[in-house]
């Protein structure tokens, strides 16, 4: 359904070199110098250096395009992200973009407005002729992913899953058993005034959480938790939930911990009550500001280089035709104990 | 200097129609189908939704890499960023890219390990046909950027400046000007046994910050203040570099908020210090944190959305030859008052 690329006849510089006769003027085989123009290509860092170095005083430039056109491939992953301002983000995007890099592939930004599907991202991906996708942060319709999949590309929801039947591929944590997790661990410590504060209740992070707490609390006959729903993922939203809980719980599971932060600051610094005396928090995720002393707070960790290590191999996987049905797979969270529990 | 590109001759899908055939469809001119494709065009939104729909059932899909290959234009700017982790880059990031897409340009993100020239970058970013980048957290080597430039190229420093006669634009922050508020409050609150601590010791940012705070200090005829190096610019190395300092300074400017939040926890948790009786902090940026009850820093906030907007401005100029000269435009910072000082 692609569209054959027709550049206009665009007369050659009298200065080209083709990549033949830079082989031949290196020694070096043709498909030497392909490779090291290739990112994460197998060869020697001192003859990459060596092409690199005759490339740049003959004139030589290899034409990625022109290779993407040839391959259909572009080897460019496009990374659809929202909500850059939660600490979580920043850390996953460095490790994804490093991960990719190191696998040969480019990363693509894209940003879309928090709650917004990623779908509107798509129409432009495939004018840059770009293969893969990781979305994070941001869901993709049915529609959609049906759409961008029927063409042969590939598409990893990172931190999200999809709901319903999918032919998508998606690395999360596991939410479920996270949100039970933190229910024992309140539990454990005698609170029985539980209350969990929801993020954007559209989001599968949040809704799995919270149901891994409510099953927690079911299956011991215990009461449902309290619930507020801050309505997005932020400090901010956090800080406001917790002042509406303030004498109504005396245990808070925030759905992660940017919310938790902020909860934390308005339950000390606000509602004046002792953090775990009167009211134990525990949040989810391990952003770096929940080990900073002025926090300590107790968590949920979600194993991100492992499962950015997962994300760019089902990607690859796909890319090469190898894969097999959509995998959705669900990495354990770690309790990391502190002080606010 | 360009290769011409010679895609191998793909025969055309029979699906396919052109855009002369989608415009006729629709009974509009083929300057509207161009422009619905073209981000940051002019055209109204339902006219755009109405080409998109029509374009996606008839099976048109307009190549913006023939077309880039044709104006030889991408419409790629690169970022390409260091420490992503310091939380003031992810909102330049945002910020940047939402600029860029508002200016119907996308971002290509690529990150550098701290400390390392954006140059090696650049051969990628030549592949991609790449005309613009924006260097931020990072620097560029005069080679680099003469070779870049002199391919007709744009590029911008932003939140760093170049040393010594550059052909490149810079957007920062006037941080010798910030340098020298910071003196004046630490002194207006009677401050007289300072200190400053130091970022990457190699960055624009963390020099033209130390100049201007000793610039302050020595046209009133005081000491120099003691200084320590703390390596780079995290939570962790200005918690260290304010356990070195504990004892000795009644007053510390740290080069940037997220060196100063890790000297609030140590000053206060380890040392057992009261901020600002003891000793008196202020910070530079104005990240999110620095406004957290637990912390209420004092610091100079960078003006980030102005800084943003010139950036854009020099860019699109640039690439539309109408710059002049290169510029080094410096954006006042201004002093926001919390309660470490």
């Amino acid at each position: 359904m692609e569209v054959a690329p027709r550049p206009p006849a665009t007369p050659a510089s009298p200065t080209v070199i083709t990549a033949r006769e830079l082989a031949r003027h290196l020694g070096v085989s043709q498909s030497m110098v392909s490779r090291a123009f290739s990112p994460g290509a197998s060869i020697a860092p001192e003859m990459r250096a060596r092409v690199l170095r005759a490339a740049e005083e003959l004139g030589y430039r290899p034409n990625v395009i022109a290779a993407a056109l040839s391959r259909r491939r572009s080897s460019i992953v496009a990374i659809v992200m929202a909500e850059l301002t939660n600490p979580f983000y920043p850390a996953v995007l460095e490790q994804l973009t490093e991960a990719l890099q190191a696998a040969g592939l480019q990363s693509l930004l894209f940003t879309v407005p928090p709650g917004q599907p990623a779908d509107s991202c798509l129409p432009l991906l495939r004018q840059y002729h770009v293969d893969a996708v990781v979305i994070t942060s941001a869901s993709l319709s049915s529609a959609g992913a049906a759409e961008w999949l029927g063409d042969g590309r590939a598409a990893v929801l990172f931190n999200r899953t999809a709901a319903g039947p999918t032919a998508l591929d998606s690395v999360a944590c596991d939410n479920l058993a996270g949100g039970r997790a933190a229910a024992e661990a309140l539990l454990a410590q005698g609170r029985r005034r539980l209350a969990f504060v929801a993020g954007r209740a559209d989001t599968s992070t949040s809704q799995d959480r919270e149901r891994g707490f409510r099953a927690a609390l079911a299956e011991r006959g215990l009461p449902p938790p309290l619930r507020v729903e801050a309505g997005d993922f932020s400090y901010e939203a956090g800080h406001r939930a917790a002042l509406a809980l303030t004498g109504e719980a005396d245990g808070i599971f925030f759905a992660n911990d940017i919310l938790a932060l902020g909860g934390l600051d308005a339950l000390r610094h606000e509602s004046g009550l002792r953090v775990p005396a009167d009211v134990a928090v525990i949040g989810f995720d391990d952003i770096p500001m929940a080990a900073w002393p002025a926090y300590r707070l107790t968590t949920l960790r979600q194993p991100v280089p492992a499962m950015v290590a997962r994300a760019v191999e089902l990607l690859q996987a796909r890319l090469g035709g190898t894969a097999g049905p959509p995998r959705g797979e669900r990495l354990p969270a770690e309790l990391v104990a502190r002080q606010s529990l």
